[in-house]
């Protein structure tokens, strides 16, 4: 097996679903021009495109189309970015900056930057519906949509993990509602990125089972480190004012547990998650990677 | 021809939507409850259903199914209601009431607000995934989900329009922008529920294209409508503060070219929308009844 470079993969990785994305948004000059541009404002804001990666790198490993994963990959960060942004918003977490740049509603307004968020999510659906692939490939369409939306609803998706999260913020919160807030407000999404990308590229049932779980395992591992580096990380390093949710007594993994026992609990589900995908072999080298950069990862 | 009544017409089928609309929203027992309350709360504030009942007529217009239909029905009236909610914000039209009730966030707060409307939104899309059918029926899905993604999209959909709209408020306004605002905010999705019904129903070029015709010219008639009874109707009709557009300054059709001549293009739009569809004869009396409603209802 040849040696794998986590680092040149993400940066070409990331430089591969940025012009994708450029070319599936509208561009900044289509009216009403206000919208397209506060939409790539955020969407070129500097995220790591780890869910869009971590498509391609799933459908990769069994074979998928790259014309139709990165449709897929765009379409997730499309909607990720649509959550963040509507996170953002002072009646939400009421960040002013985000990857330290300000954030949509600081430079386009509140209105602009709720309707940039819904804006969004519609082209992401569409971008969705629009995979290449003819009659015969839209059940399968239909069955990534279908586990996108369950992924962002208010049933265990996105959306619900957002609302446990404002509700419990500056509350005590129990360990069930700290776990429902993970799987759910990050989980789901990351989960989906690798599962709805296995259904894409039409993997077997086994193969179907195994990243499923190495999705929902990263996922949270990915959210629980993310609550240890806005404790401990800089604000150069996070783009954003470290310590906010311990401020803002949100419930955070390093909150209920302490940062060794949630730093051991990452690694845990970072090597349950390679141990998922034995199954792959030397085809999962790029998941795995990227499950253990999840872990490691400093920003 | 039987007469037609069209006040128990539009009871029977408000009362058929309602009950589905119950049927395929989560139960407000579900865990996070308030998300699910709050949707609740808008989805049954009283509307008029208009969207839902122009879709379920134009399908049996052209011998659709009920079961499918009905689906598209709601799904309808969910992303109608979360474009109501975020309308609502006191970031875009700051409305405490309608239909004689308090608006969403200032019942359950703006963040909850936000995060209903984002949750009809993916619930919408889901409910259209999960439509009856089999495999060979799921490229007809792809297409109504489409289409429906452009009507509430940023590129002359609903986003679209809420955007022009909200940028015009207080400022002086084009008849270019004002069509816009209205064939985009309101015509779109009312045009979309004619036109989308119909391709679900699996209809004939030819009926696509009058019942497409007939749904944009029911659509900026509907909003036309709209606009001057915000103008001359009553507290008790609107279920909300008359004259509110004015105040606000806001781009509409009476502000532009007074009251008289709104309502004549209303009418003429009324009797184009008939003409259109003229070749579905008999079949029709639904949709044509619909369209009178339209031009001379009182809230």
């Amino acid at each position: 097996m040849a040696s794998f470079e986590i680092g040149a993969y993400l940066e070409t990785q990331r430089a591969t679903v940025d012009s994708h994305l450029d070319e599936f948004l509208p561009p900044e000059e289509e009216y009403p021009e206000v919208i397209h541009r506060a939409m790539r404002y955020s969407v070129f804001a500097g995220g790591k495109r780890i869910r869009p990666i971590l498509a391609l790198a799933a459908s990769e490993a069994v074979g998928g189309d790259f014309e139709r994963a990165v449709r897929l990959a765009c379409a997730l960060e499309l909607i990720h970015t649509y959550s963040l942004i509507h996170d953002d918003l002072p009646a939400m977490d009421d960040d002013d900056h985000r990857r330290g740049r300000l954030t949509c509603h600081k430079v386009f307004g509140e209105g602009i930057a709720i309707l940039a968020g819904n804006g969004l999510m519609a082209h992401a659906f569409q971008l969705l519906t629009e995979i290449p692939g003819g009659v015969d490939f839209s059940a399968t369409k239909i069955e990534v949509l279908n586990g996108l939306c369950r992924a962002i609803g208010t049933q265990r998706g996105v959306i619900a993990g957002q609302v446990v999260d404002l509700v419990t913020q500056g509350k005590p919160f129990s360990a069930k509602e700290l776990e429902y807030i993970h799987s759910s407000k990050t989980g789901a999404l990351i989960e989906a990125s690798v599962f709805c990308s296995a259904i894409l590229a039409g993997a077997e049932d086994g193969y179907l089972r195994c990243l499923r779980t190495f999705g929902l395992k990263v996922g949270l591992a990915f959210q629980i480190i993310d609550d240890i580096l806005d404790m401990e990380g800089s604000r150069e390093e996070l783009g954003k004012t470290p310590g906010k949710d311990m401020v803002e007594q949100k419930a955070t993994y390093p909150a209920f547990y302490g940062v060794q026992k949630s730093r051991e609990a990452a690694d845990s589900l970072v090597a349950e998650a390679i141990a998922a995908i034995e199954c792959l072999g030397d085809k999962g080298v790029a998941l795995r990677e990227l499950a253990r950069f999840i872990s490691i990862r400093r920003f």
